[in-house]
């Protein structure tokens, strides 16, 4: 449960009030009323209108629709309104807007236009999270913080470049240490002196757009320190906010929403911090939908595993998309049906009221421009907010249960996508979703996890791309498969160290006594080349010859059993898949990029053995999940497909909880729809 | 007419002497008389020849030029050499060069390189005016004042900062009133001293190529007054010089040459200030003519329809397109015709002698590099020189008639092209060239026209996604159709005030009552996809079915009678086009972009009830145009095809003018040729 | 022979032992003897290491490797380690670093992050190769100087303002002659005191990207001035360097590894200051064998036809290309002989021992991460050592002879591609690859020659788009045509005089007399167009009609033979191919790009005419070149294919080298094999 005092879903939306007038405050009462609104999230962008100067603050407006809210039984996910500075706060102190990779100091505009080791910044932040602490402190409306708003702008100015020489100092200890994990020995790059340091930018070490589109370095290991100590910085204005919030209101969980699945953070780090984990689930609407059902696991993650908020959705229609589609019916309903499904405990919206100005305007809102809610969105969105109603008792708090893990670290994301060679497509989001997809098709329910939790409630545990890896996470994968379990990873992993130095000796470094293998070479095929795995006979699956692509390896067997051979080239009839038995359990690797079918049958192969079923067997169009309470599973069923769907249900009768009805045998749902099943 | 000096055609190139010794002076002049030449332009880019350090002026070349000009029978066209400051000025006053959107400050160099809002630009460009309007203002060749040249460059400085400021505080009063405009609440923008406000740029609130390569912005309605001071800045620049030339040549009309149709400048605003409408003509040889013939239509449209003057086109090659074709042979003497047949009284070129160096050197010339006349080229100039003469008694200062108006408007194009949401491919001059180019093909003439203006002439009146429209322009438009006339816009018209600020109530905001719908949602379609017209049999049109895309509305009548509904998708069935009645008139909405087949039947049924008829019905790659004089028609045929094409006038019988011939019945027209017909 | 102390090839690698330990050393020198390594290249980035302040000097680590490397029989290419300062030194002296076109200065980081301008830099470089010169004058290993490394970034920064005004008053001696070459006429830019001048960027007068992504400019001659200054300051620092080192070692030959061929530099001028012409040849395994020999040919060219040196190329493996393939088993084998076939004495690679950190991590070496020399790889390096022990007696010091020059200029080069119209795609490389390649396929070998050099040794002289000449090399190949030599030129040739000035009268300018025409229109086409090219029947090819594009000109004959015709458009007729008698030779004129089938034609047909024969007739897939030593013939044969091959060897009979085999008759070449044969 979130907050106790909301027993059910968390069910409402950004509210920005300072936007109207107090007539339209009450029409919005009465509206969040006909939705079943029972929390909104405010003040987040009205630091300007609190603090008109320094020294004055003004809550009355904000105390009023306060109290009406709550007078009305809306609650309050109270937000610090620190992700955009005032004006007059930009131009007293210029240490505050960042300057860009380019070294373009910024002027006042935008939001999150901080530079996050600005000393102004930090002091001010903290300083308005205190006051709105105080102001609050008391007030029975407010269930929750939620700090700043979507974090992850990084800045490249000198108090970030004084202040990354500290992290390094604290982290490194001396410069003789330094110099040898940046490797200043390539291209005489050799510290002398701590202030000879300077931030890998567009001016010094990173070369923009350089990689299929991202940008590159001369020094992955600088490039790496740089995000981690950006990271670490933006995190300490959170904790900053956080730290004066938790002095007067300890009892009042802590959040700030994540935008999307940011690349800027190590959200692992931040889920230590929060909490509760949120996030903001924006997709395009050609996103396949496995990949946000991913990107829900990784946020449910975070907190290892307890239910998350999903703190923004549109109801209907995006502005910042080249092409802003409308939610077609059902979907809004869908795609929260989906989230709630992965472990989220409460639906939000942004925003409440539809602005009539600025860029956002044509983001729909709860309520659109016509003011009212007799549309096809607002029908929507009043259904949604009864059927949680009649939810709560069984869904809120269960939790989602796997036997698989998949592996995601985010030094190993920057590691991989910084690296000069062997492709610009090895992008890592990418590669686990080769392996979450068959999965996610198979209703086969996993965990992300990051390679250094305890792994052992796992059966299986996959690692695609785990190039970067410390010695620790090593150590913690191998104790896995010692101890029975199931290791699968790909080519190009287990090559550096966590300074993204080559672990010397023969690839796959890190992982080679445990795979059995060597891999003498690692070829990179262009886009339009491919490969074919031939698979052994012992496999027995679909196709005698599945293509692959990407990454070719040239491996050597030192142990391991080859399941499958490179079709053609150079390397023809060298492993492409080989199994290594070590200790009680089997480490897997796969040493290219196959299709995805291939992946499918690997996956059903290594879960057949390990006993891992699917919750139910349906058409791949359709996604099935469980959530668990008190012993009892909740299956949810999604139609993502355009089609209706039949669903075998086999021998089990189930009641299913959105249309109250009792289920068995075959049965049919419709395009878009969802049932929530418990056994009957 | 416009010099009394000049009785027909102006006929003439951009001159410049300076890059030439004085023997070539007089080949020059033996030249123009072969090709009848009776008017060029300078001193366009002479001002370091003329001002060599502040207190020096030297006229004497000039001078000398001149006088050998006028005796030989040859007009000047004085131009103001202010588009590119000597490179002594711009070190001696720094405030000269510009800033763009990046910070980034400009050096010497280029042309067009000043700020607007210098102070010693503004003071020095008006010396200079004042300094050539004293020391011609008695000469007898001087027939036209050419102001600039192809204004249009915006700048980000200081000083543009300091003036922004100043013309915010004239427009809003009171920043209670600029933050309720620019709609500061919006993430926390609210400005309190004057001085906090920052020009929109790439370091504020610009968002460089955010939109389908366009520029985004965060508030619009801050950018969108940028570009209205900015234009308004630039045009300052031109009214301090017209001013001063103005006090000393009261008699001598003043233009620009404006570049093509510029979306930098508020070209409705300059129309008032110039006393000549001209512009330069550069095609890619891959542009349609109909788009050709609406630039030359929306010029004429900048002083109401009084003939304008080419002031520039290539006699054959560009040499900054991409790929600079050869114009085919004709194909000059076609678009001189078009040009006029558009409203033209003067044909000029860039330039007259090719130059020999620097960046346009491959731009063809009257004068091409061999030095002689006897080319194809040549030839085809000298053969337009002496056609031109013989039509000068009937064409110089007759007329287009219209009855038809279509609505443009720039702080709508800076509207609709910043929007964010609901599709990056909205653009503005696309969308009106899909109303313009059936009745292009249909050789029905059309005037442009500003949503302010009386448009009581006028039958119809198309306005293309009108999407900004002050109150002004919408009780304008009322009038209009309470009047009797026929209105026609489209999807997403009528949403915003002049502030970007929604009309809130329901969509189509401004229009609601005049077009009785309220559209409910507004989707926007990927490239790839596309829905359907199922057409009313009562419009009885050539298909049952037409293809539409971009944008499709979810139209509820309320009033209006539906003429189309869309075919699929989850709003088939609803109204895409309709029609209502209002007043003594019709209101038509468009609520997708049809096929174009599907807008010519439309535009078909409404001339057919307003009594409007083609000129002459011909192919589709005719065009027909028609000049008007005393009474007198003149009916310009251009056949702007690879192929002979045959023309049936009916029952009327006519005189060619160019080849002095009588036609009658169907006539052959050859490839690229050109008829001009007055009644027999 | 580059030097007397290795009498056979150089074979060895760039080492970076200063990233390595002193075990790793001893390991380093026996895997060298595995591979028959004789010479290394050192230390070329150890600036830092080797100079800890600007009063800091120690060799002593460097002495010691170079002991030790030289005990063991491995001699050093001695390189100062310029390329990249010290951060201590970028940090005390900001003259150092560079400034970008755009005005941004940048900080240490990278490499050739220098201003060749800056005098500290200059300074200090200077003095480390003094203080290097001094401590290994006496070391009998050193072989090879090798200074910098891939010198030919550009900086924009107020030093280098201040150096190109001294340059242009040297160049130009006074400001009217300036302004007159400049072309200052035009867009009023005359210069009235040398301190106006600004460096030509994206600042002042470059359009970045302008042309097809090529950065355009407002005056080109400026532009190119700029471009011949950049060359000349940059090679002043090479000069710096190497006068310090001649003094005291004038004994040791100096070179430095070219780029490519890199467009930065005017290499023709570069190879008269370096006593071995070396690069580092870094194809795409896209490239067509026959540019990596066009590039060999140039760099050959530099020291008019003497041995060069390939100082580096990868084992397999490169890291930077989007896709780095490994070079599949024997092709690196292949371009090392393709390489000496085009005249290296040498085969030298980045890097001795594979990097484990930083970007260049995964480019391979001859030292692999594994660490041992037991892999594909590994062996290829070994057996290519063996087979050059075997050939250097024949090989070493062989030259090249060839009857056919193709005339390359820098400045043309530049010139060419900052040419604003007619056409984007016209670059030059390309456009002499059109030429080269038939040349390529037919086994004819060729010279690249600068228009200025002594022609007299050629039968047949080919200058591609040749558009920017002087009059010293008009003459130049005026008289070699005189003398009966055939020259053969193409479209937009003889346009210009050096400073980008068109020379007037008539196109082709400076090669009108020569060719016998006159060119009244050049006619751009878009790349989806194209004209064909009627074939006169003595021409006696093998189609009637070929497809040409690109450019296409109106050509009027003054007395050349039309041999080709074109087949469309208004110009349908005209010659697109001219021969004409000029005193005892033939000049002859290609006014369009015609497909590949026809230049080969045309390219038999002069050879014929010249008795230049192939060296063997083979399929296109097999290279065929030859070089020649004491009256011997050594024929290299490449099999570039991934199929057998057939070659018939005619009436001789011949010795094989590589495999020592006797060869006659119809023999077979395996895909990727080699044969050197020499008579029998």
């Amino acid at each position: 449960m979130i907050s106790k005092k909301i027993k059910g879903f968390f069910y409402g939306a950004d509210y920005n009030p300072d936007q109207w007038n107090k007539e339209i405050w009450k029409e919005d009462i009465r509206q969040m009323k006909v939705h079943g609104v029972n929390v909104v999230t405010l003040p987040v962008f009205s630091w300007a209108k609190i603090q008109k100067s320094e020294d004055e603050f003004d809550f009355s407006w904000l105390d009023e629709i306060i109290d009406l809210l709550y007078e009305n039984g809306i609650y309050v996910n109270l937000a610090t309104p620190t992700a955009a500075q005032p004006a007059w706060m930009s131009k007293k102190y210029p240490d505050i807007t960042k300057t860009d990779m380019y070294g373009r100091k910024y002027k006042h505009g935008g939001r999150t236009n901080f530079c996050p080791n600005s000393p102004n910044y930090r002091r001010l932040s903290k300083k308005i999270a205190k006051e709105m602490a105080e102001n609050y402190k008391d007030h029975p409306a407010i269930v929750l913080w939620h700090i700043n708003n979507e974090y992850g702008e990084y800045c490249y100015c000198e108090n970030c470049r004084k202040n990354f020489i500290k992290w390094l100092k604290e982290k490194y200890d001396t410069l003789e240490n330094l110099n040898k994990c940046w490797y200043t020995s390539f291209w005489g790059h050799t510290i002398y002196d701590w202030d000879e340091i300077e931030v890998p930018s567009a001016l010094t070490e990173i070369l923009p757009g350089r990689l299929g589109g991202r940008d590159g370095t001369n020094f992955q290991s600088m490039a790496i320190d740089y995000r981690r100590f950006m990271s670490n910085s933006i995190l300490e204005c959170f904790l900053g906010e956080a730290e004066e919030i938790r002095k007067i209101t300890p009892h009042i969980p802590i959040t700030t929403n994540i935008w999307g699945i940011c690349d800027k953070l190590d959200l692992f780090k931040w889920g230590e911090e929060c909490d509760v984990a949120s996030w903001d689930n924006y997709p395009s609407s050609k996103d396949h939908p496995s990949l946000i059902s991913f990107r829900h696991d990784v946020v449910r993650a975070l907190k290892g595993g307890k239910p998350f908020l999903l703190m923004e959705q549109t109801p209907s229609q995006q502005n910042w998309q080249p092409y802003n589609e409308q939610k077609r019916p059902g979907v809004m309903r869908l795609l929260s049906y989906q989230c709630i499904s992965h472990g989220s405990d409460g639906i939000m919206f942004f925003q409440w009221r539809q602005s009539a100005g600025a860029c956002e305007k044509y983001h729909t809102a709860l309520v659109p421009h016509v003011g009212h809610e007799n549309t096809r969105i607002g029908r929507e969105l009043t259904q949604l907010g009864e059927e949680l109603k009649g939810l709560e008792d069984k869904i809120i708090d269960s939790k989602i249960e796997s036997k698989i893990g998949i592996i995601m670290d985010w030094s190993n994301w920057w590691a991989v996508e910084y690296s000069s060679g062997p492709s610009i497509d090895m992008t890592y989001i990418d590669r686990i979703m080769k392996y979450y997809k068959p999965l996610y098709d198979l209703n086969i329910p996993v965990d992300i996890v990051n390679p250094n939790m305890d792994l052992s409630k796992y059966d299986m545990v996959i690692a695609p791309l785990l190039y970067m890896v410390e010695d620790k996470a090593i150590n913690n994968i191998k104790s896995f498969v010692e101890d029975g379990g199931t290791f699968i990873t790909t080519f190009f992993s287990g090559i550096v160290d966590e300074n993204d130095h080559v672990r010397l000796g023969a690839y796959p470094g890190a992982f080679r006594d445990l795979l059995g293998i060597w891999v003498e070479e690692v070829d990179a095929l262009y886009p339009e080349m491919k490969n074919g795995i031939v698979v052994e006979k012992e496999l027995n699956m679909g196709k005698d010859v599945y293509d692959c692509n990407l990454i070719c390896e040239v491996v050597h067997s030192q142990g391991a059993k080859v399941l499958g051979r490179f079709a053609h080239d150079y390397y023809k009839g060298y492993g492409a898949i080989t199994e290594n038995s070590y200790g009680k359990g089997k480490a897997i690797y796969v040493a290219t990029e196959p299709e995805e079918g291939f992946i499918r049958e690997l996956m059903k192969k290594y879960c057949d053995e390990n006993k891992i079923k699917p919750i139910l067997k349906t058409s791949e169009e359709i996604e099935v999940t469980k959530r668990i309470k008190d012993n009892k599973e909740y299956i949810f069923i999604l139609n993502h497909s355009k089609k209706p769907q039949q669903i075998d249900l086999e021998v089990k009768k189930y009641k299913e909880l959105l249309k109250n009805q009792v289920l068995k045998g075959i049965i049919n749902i419709e395009p878009k729809d969802v049932f929530i099943l418990e056994e009957y």
